[in-house]
């Protein structure tokens, strides 16, 4: 059984909250209020509906969602179609994660509250964290922009124009965690790769080594704890043929 | 860290599964396609959009779901809005699940793939069940009906007319199971009590007891393997003001 | 050109407004408010995601929409799937509706503000309204429920359990109206017919004659006017494969 | 009553079909299919959940959906949030169209199919076009671009890239048209306005001079009969806060 403490590593949905702009937002209505319609017992129920984009809030990445000259992970032609979905590595096939996790919080190295808005994270910063991934482990970086969660542009563009920036690592950082023969790379940013890009991260991550990606996590509670090496804990929906997950990933601590 | 076998409990996600009638369906269509925008470099992606009901698929009720005489568990008024949902008791305030879970195969028990369709489980049943459950448990009774998630109008109505028809506990089994103190009881039908029913079932648990229902789970696994007691895992989504959220629980037996 | 007063029969769309109950509701989400991303000249953008169901709000049934011992009107098998629809006699299939329309103001006729919950409108009421359909129609009834458009519970279910109720023909004030040989039936109510029922006006009218059915219309300036001729416009949405569509039909008079 | 041929200006709307990036897609699933829930009396029915952006499909776009310097047309500030929409200006407000209508046959006039992927519509372009607006006229420009609707990577970004792109007119030519006082202006592309741009002639229009702007015309049938003057007829729907609402648009040439 599960002994220790649970560190929450994702961040509330709710409509308003930030969204990359060409996903789908979040949105939500009550089919019904409660009172709305009552049985002869006094039974009343209220419930909801929900849309979002597959890359919405805190959720991973399937290997389907990116390609590279016409090939996903593995050098195979995605089977897609608008109804189905990617039918081909899609994110049902992705087994609940229980894996060693750890933070490299470079926030708190750089002795910063939050990343600035083009700060590109290096291998020397990763080396610099204190913690050195093994092979199957889900690796996160912490910026710092968890904390604008509730703060949409801020989050999105660092609040000016209309174009995603933020901080995260170019390629030489996603290989410096690629040769350590990750599972999953994650990070408190939409992005996790410095944006504006060609979407090299993506591409390197997802389809040259078929390492997940893991993205708008809250990494705050971690850092303040001070915790760099933990159990991660993600169940990502059976989504047929998605390309993403909405997920609720946990940290647990023995 | 989790050691042993993971038995996963959710049924997969796509357009045309089986949905509670007044819910809305689970429905998704591609926002793009891989080759449709291809980036300098050769990358491209693929992502989604995604709509459905609160209570669609594996999924976890919130003690908000559900009302008698105006009143939610502990007797509290429902705050609640359209755009903003029920923001009392919401599934956003579910702390992530690890406890310990047990499963009353009342199927195996009657020595039947799958329980007639107005079938009753009675407290009789689940003291015959071999497995006692503690404060705090999480209690899920198999009627075999998981197999019929691909068959949509068997699942639902028992394959007649627009009622919704299935077997499962009335207020006698839930008082049995809520005398135990349990965290929450599930099934692997829509409605988890014997319906059609007025909701005595889930007026008693969610609001007279404040015990979480979980429904539309896969116990044909957990069956097949003989297994009685176990750590049950679920990560609801942090849905603001939600009254259920989609889940993928797992059953881990060390 | 159009020359004339023109009267407005849709009513407006929002979160919270009456739906049939297994019909999904009304949804809407900003994907980004004014302010959000802003260009270096100052222009700034908001805009929104809408879900709702095919037969939500004034709304117009495709003969699609129901079948009868598994046929269609003309006895033809619905070609169907998930995800493309009922794509035989699709509301895509439905052109710009130009007709004469005629108002039979059942509710001003009994001389009530709305007609009580369980009221059967007969031949002899549609006999009595002073009107006439002619072949190729479109035959408005109003019972006075639009003005209930803002308490949802009081449209739907007449304000009392979770049954939907309501004013309106039975078999045999469809066959009136069939027998004329009218294009369309409307009402302002959800259902069109006198609910509960098991569907016979619809089976009778989309099905056995090919008469399409408009709900949730607002009659009431047209029964203020005193108006019982009129040109009736209604221009579906071309959704492939739809069952239904939202319309705004206006009235039209000379 | 209406008389004459009526041309029907929409696209169709199906899941793949293209949409502006920023904007969610357009999503379809049934709720249930034909012979899954059947009545005693054999009666059956389908209908469907459909999702979509404000300004996807053939579409208008209210006065709110265009801010500069944080004010809306007539130097209003908005108000607005993600559940209620934009309540100033919104495209419940607008009237049923029933307008003159005059169309720009620009692509006819140089004698293409479809004007190039970077054309620039001028003010002497329209002059040569041989039809002048009146005061309260909607305005539609032709570029041929309507028939790649099937080919939504064509449609959006001239099949290259990920970049919006297509022909259309720079402020000159939003500028001819916005003196002849129009009412809405109109074209079979996804922008409207020459792109990328910085949303110059969206701001001239909608903000400085309260003009319409209507997307995603099929504009071919009436091309090919040679219509440069028609009534043209739209009935957008009544979203309370809308930005935009998909349209049907029809031409009447008596």
């Amino acid at each position: 059984m599960i002994a220790g403490k649970v560190f929450d590593l994702a961040q509330p949905l709710f409509a308003g909250m930030p969204h990359f702009p060409t996903h789908p937002p979040f949105a939500r209505t009550l089919t019904k209020a409660h009172g709305e319609q009552v049985l002869v017992n006094g039974a009343s129920s209220a419930a909801e509906l929900i849309t979002m984009g597959g890359h919405v809030g805190t959720h991973i990445d399937a290997l389907s969602h990116f390609s590279c000259d016409g090939k996903l992970h593995g050098g195979v032609a995605p089977v897609q179609s608008y109804s189905d979905g990617v039918t081909t590595l899609g994110v049902d096939t992705v087994a609940p994660i229980f894996r060693r996790g750890v933070l490299f919080d470079v926030a708190r190295l750089m002795g910063v509250d939050a990343l600035p808005l083009d700060y590109v994270i290096t291998p020397e910063h990763l080396e610099d964290c204190g913690v050195t991934p093994k092979a199957g482990d889900v690796a996160l970086i912490r910026t710092g922009w968890g904390k604008f969660w509730d703060h949409s542009s801020r989050f999105i563009t660092g609040d000016g124009g209309s174009v995603v920036r933020g901080p995260g690592p170019k390629k030489a950082g996603a290989q410096w965690l690629s040769k350590h023969g990750i599972f999953a790379a994650g990070s408190d940013t939409v992005a996790f790769e410095h944006v504006p890009s060609h979407m090299e991260v993506h591409v390197h991550l997802l389809v040259e080594r078929g390492i997940h990606i893991i993205e708008c996590l809250n990494l705050e509670s971690l850092s303040e704890a001070g915790v760099k090496e933990f159990q991660f804990i993600a169940l990502p929906l059976k989504i047929r043929g998605g390309t993403g997950s909405p997920i609720r990933p946990v940290a647990v601590v023995e």
